[in-house]
């Protein structure tokens, strides 16, 4: 089975980015017992000060999708979604391996 | 000091996308031992089959641009290069935490 691969691009409401870079930290420490989520990894970028991208790899489709309904997923998101002025999904990937990737 | 993210896209030559990956992947498993080198994702995808997509996260910029000339990366790069139709970097990052990251 293919691993399952993201990578998704948070547009903030201006003054937001760091309150939805703590929110989605707090998501991917939620990760650290799921051992489908092989990475989890917020960024930012000086080029666009509004803005969060996120880079996940999972062990399949279904387990990402199943992380969404995991206990404390729908506080997290009611918590983030105030402060998102969109959401842009960039790539869907199949990670195939390298460092960091079982 | 802020780590540093990259996020590049390798467009291949017809038929060249598979032969690119495992140069890739010979690159990320010869970072197994470089510790400024936390991922080194290989990705690809059916939507775009002649593409392969690198994430990556190093402990900062100097360590990435130190990388470049580590023994066997000139080998490598020359290995790839012929099989390469073009490179797009998407995106310089700041990583700032989540799953996978120190």
């Amino acid at each position: 089975m293919s691993k399952f691969g993201l990578y998704n691009k948070f547009m903030t409401k201006e003054g937001k980015r760091d309150e939805l870079v703590g929110i989605l930290l707090e998501a991917a420490a939620s990760m650290e017992q799921v051992t489908d989520c092989e990475i989890y990894s917020v960024n930012v970028s000086d080029n666009e000060p509004e803005s969060v991208w996120v880079y996940e790899v999972w062990s399949s489709a279904g387990a990402h999708q199943a992380s969404l309904s995991l206990e404390g997923a729908a506080a997290l998101i009611g918590r983030a979604m105030p402060l998102i002025a969109g959401v842009e999904r960039i790539h869907t990937l199949t990670p195939v391996g390298g460092k960091g990737i079982s």
